[in-house]
């Protein structure tokens, strides 16, 4: 991790950022977990995505942005999709023990530099991966609407146990 | 703006993470000017709450985190509660501009500093503005939902302009 003893002339470290992450993205384990299987796919308000096919977009989105930000490699994971939740559980958790492998060894210079997301959209690291996290919350939100409509209570917003 | 010269040993430097909280800020105030005036603390959905009580939530967080990150007082806000969409959107913009005005003058060491929100949680001043700016996201994707069912189109996610 470069640089921890600027911590201080910084709003967040290296470190704080990715325990930040994956704790939104455990909080979003348990919105998946909560949702019933056959659900998961079917159900959706006013013509939305169901809260599987928002999923498929985290998996497709998360990985890659840290990826590109380590080493400028996107390594497109959007091909996998699985539909049901033992297997999308399980890529999910692939897929945070894959950024939490490589988060630490980003240089510091990388969160700054421009790169391309989606081959398509210029940024800089840093853009990228709140880019990633917002989105993420954003639909996570939608899959919360979609949970109470079911009559399902959806975990507290705050834990990222 | 304290420390700029180290911005390359920091995932973001003290004026971009303002520069992202107002463009989140920006985009909330188009989802409020989406809803009409007579859903807004009227429609629902799975018994949460209307997108303008969603509002009052994020005027007593948002202005009240940077006032105790900045200074350590609260300054709590949540008293003004209107009901009018353009008296909502007055009193955001107003805030836009206190947040602007105190966020650059904040010493860095202060996002690292443990803080009280709500007098009671205890985190960083970091954490804090995080979970300000999260609970936004979270929260407008509800709205986001409630707009498609009401049969309108919301605003485009990374519209923060």
């Amino acid at each position: 991790m470069a640089d921890e003893t600027q911590s201080a002339a910084c709003p967040c470290t290296q470190q704080e950022l990715l325990e930040h992450w994956q704790g939104h993205r455990r909080l979003t384990r348990k919105v998946i977990e909560a949702f019933p299987e056959d659900q998961l796919f079917a159900f959706s308000i006013g013509g939305m995505r169901p809260f599987g096919v928002l999923v498929h977009e985290f998996l497709g989105m998360a990985l890659p942005v840290a990826n590109q930000v380590a080493s400028g490699t996107w390594g497109d994971t959007a091909a996998t999709k699985p539909t049901d939740k033992a297997s999308i559980l399980r890529l999910w958790d692939e897929h945070t023990g894959k950024i939490a492998a490589i988060f630490p060894a980003i240089p510091a210079e990388r969160f700054h530099a421009r790169i391309k997301i989606y081959d398509q959209w210029e940024v800089s690291g840093m853009e990228a991966i709140q880019y990633a996290v917002d989105n993420e919350i954003h639909h996570r939100g939608q899959g919360y609407v979609y949970l109470r409509a079911l009559g399902i209570e959806p975990p507290m917003f705050y834990d990222r146990a």
